[in-house]
């Protein structure tokens, strides 16, 4: 039962409670909740999180010293099960950019009560009689379910109630990045509506895009088309697809970049990975249309933006193309990262805090 | 005399500072002082820090402001040369919460000067440049008393006293874990005096257990009986039993916890190990009695508390046995782990604040 | 291109920035100024530090709650690629007792997004998007003048300028322990001018000796000669010597310590490796004259100082050696390791802040 590794059982068990644990919609309140998918959104909760991002980024410009009252004398615990520095990083600046206190278990915790063969209901409950929010990054599908079920459950015996904010389960969620992703466009475009956004790479495996085209879908985006562009192989997954044209979003699937690009608002680039093809040949046939360089990006139209998770490797092309697509106007993924930390500043603030703004 | 691990030779040096270093008695004063050993604490001491306990948790619960200037511009560092999140956390948490600041040196200890072959009475008052208080947690037995003899001698030399407070040597002492056990019991039931007490499970190498029971014993316990369940290969060490019987604690021995459930107020379970037992069908014959199920406790006290020192595993059930316990509102372990956050928080205001409460 | 570790290809790419990159010189303003080597300062500049790190003790020991003022809502980030506990612990102490806040990717860097591939130009920008000062430990020379570059482009897009701090780059530079060196000396003697200097050891390898011996020069030092005593294998590089000379400071080399020690005010002690010589036979030869014991101390000035950038090891003798040395008053390498946290406030304090000094 516990051999000194996360055990499969343990995995099996945390998918459970995806069915078992239904996170609580925000509608307008986000004092006191677990923020665990982006299914807890919807238009005006989008709406409201983007004000307070907005407001949130000109008081850090200002240097207005009345954000570090937002979360002063409240903890968080950054617990994450697996490696992810930039997540990490940027969850525990926004804390202190809030003026609240941060302990991070950011590697710790694979060598010690995992170690001992502890489950996670039991850690993230130990964690949970020190802190006021846990950041929980895990392997395991549902873990951020399953830690939201058992932190519900130690509110009777610690007269608190901690809160789990999901830093990513496995192949599951990662809702902070689509948050942040979202947010990105309606920062650089002004609207979610009325947009023509390109996702392009491996649709099929990169959670980063499911979450982000959900979200689009949640926000009930008016008159935006999604374009889909990846190999055959790596094509969006069918249920990703009918969530997004139930909510009446136009899609446009290809594997071919230039049928969209000119007529493309925002471009999200991703990595097409070669380990993915059953049969290298096919890789081969298509790779070079799944790299971004500056002579691709010249092809789209002047107020693009170009938009990317971070890390990138080749699919960016060489170094030399990295730093010609850096300088231009258009690329906006240092812009995203930064917005990264501005949206959990928002999130944090309001989970902890309430209405303050 | 040095390859890259913590060498032997330096182990048994440790050692030999438990007979060089006298740690201080607490005798009402606590500001200055390291804490490194259960033995410093006399009834009256063990009674102000109860009382500090329960008021900084009082606070904690009003969300007083005021916490946040008991340590504040003053530095803890937590030296951790094996990993114990719980441990490093809960003490992190505790200096967070009262306005202080934390370096932590989690697991980074292992990876740099001890590879290089640096010492631990160099390194702790390398540290101790820096700090005011050092957690240490070391596996060598003597090493917090190592410490807090080199800390002295640095004082001369930086013209401050930087602190130790263990968190845990090795086999030896973890007082810290002792005296949130024994406050939990205070809290729980309200007094020491007058409680039928049970330790069940390996008596023989738990450094929780020695430490509790020796605590017990420090706080001239009056008409408090202390019954140690185990198997007979896992007794309590006759040194621990003669130190709690001079003490006047009546003692009670046995291998079968029917013999006593039924009168104990306070039932304090860890586990037994399977690798402890020479012969396996002695660990066979005898598992079944040592392990805490919801029909274990259904025999005892309504009143009763079962307390736990956390990571639990087998001994107590499966998880559904783990579920079902945690609904008892007689099991108090989760309580039991946020007092070790207050205890440690009124230690920390005390040795380095002084008369604040 | 991407193999999980710091890849070759990378490492000669830092480099290139040494030529690349030229770093700002201070010359009377250290406010938004990266800090990556000590040819930025010139002696104006180091007095100004000087005052600037006295200043800061002094209110360090009235326990000046100002202080906490001083980098108060500003972020610091440790980033560093090897684990080097002492100086990641000194700079987070000192940002920490300015009153600013720390994040530390002290050891996750390795596991994480390295791990995935990325670059030291996109992972420092990432890291600068929540950051106001990064502090970069990283085993390539020419890093942080690589990390200089790229978050200078960076303020393009975020509005910010994110500043770097050497925490040492390979065998290059290590700017800061040279700082506190220097300091160490004007602390004790109340001047460099008109001293008699001798640095022993490994004079060809250490970076600390280079950087030290350059910043004497960088001072201008009047009257004041430098004795390099090393093993001939190991003696003082040409560019480093004629760096010095140039400067007009007087220079003697030997390898025999007591043709200087009795006219030496300061000895600043380092290791000669075994593993340095090709023939063992010469080091056996010379060993015993790069060991420093109470034995040799005695012979040197009631009133010279001993200085070691420590970790110590069998350079300083036995165990019982360290512990006699200790206890001579001319010995000061603690203070040299409390000195460095203080003039690591001060460098922070000044290039974050301004003119609060």
């Amino acid at each position: 039962m516990s051999n000194g590794t996360v055990n499969r059982t343990d995995l099996r068990q945390s998918e459970r409670f995806l069915s078992l644990y239904t996170p609580p919609k925000i509608a307008g309140e986000f004092t006191g909740k677990h923020i665990i998918s982006v299914e807890q959104f919807d238009r005006h909760d989008l709406q409201i999180l983007f004000d307070a991002t907005l407001s949130i980024r000109r008081r850090m410009r200002q240097h207005d010293r009345g954000l570090l009252q937002l979360t002063a004398g409240r903890l968080m615990a950054t617990l994450f099960y697996e490696a992810s520095t930039r997540t990490d990083l940027s969850f525990q600046a926004a804390m202190r950019h809030l003026g609240g206190e941060v302990v991070a278990a950011s590697n710790g915790v694979q060598f010690s009560s995992i170690y001992k063969g502890e489950n996670l209901a039991d850690t993230v409950r130990a964690v949970g009689c020190y802190a006021d929010v846990i950041v929980l990054r895990h392997p395991n599908v549902g873990s951020s379910y399953e830690a939201a079920y058992y932190l519900d459950l130690l509110r009777e015996q610690v007269i608190r109630q901690p809160l789990v904010i999901s830093g990513g389960d496995g192949i599951g969620e990662h809702p902070t990045q689509a948050l942040l992703d979202i947010f990105t466009i309606f920062d650089c475009k002004h609207r979610i509506d009325g947009l023509n956004i390109t996702l392009v790479g491996d649709l099929r495996h990169g959670r980063t895009v499911h979450s982000l085209a959900k979200l689009i879908a949640r926000y009930e985006a008016q008159d935006t088309t999604l374009n889909f562009v990846a190999p055959d192989e790596l094509r969006m997954p069918e249920n990703v697809l009918n969530y997004i044209r139930e909510q009446g979003i136009a899609v446009n699937e290809t594997d071919n970049l230039y049928d969209v690009l000119g007529e493309t608002d925002v471009i999200y680039w991703t990595r097409v990975q070669e380990e993915r093809f059953e049969d290298p040949d096919s890789y081969e046939a298509i790779k070079d249309r799944f790299i971004m360089t500056p002579a691709v990006l010249a092809q789209a139209k002047d107020d693009v933006i170009l938009m990317h998770p971070l890390p990138r490797k080749h699919e960016m092309g060489t170094p030399a193309d990295h730093d010609a697509l850096d300088a231009d106007p258009r690329t906006v993924y240092f812009k995203q990262m930064e917005n990264g930390m501005f949206v959990r500043m928002a999130l944090l603030a309001k989970v902890l805090g309430g209405l303050w703004v």
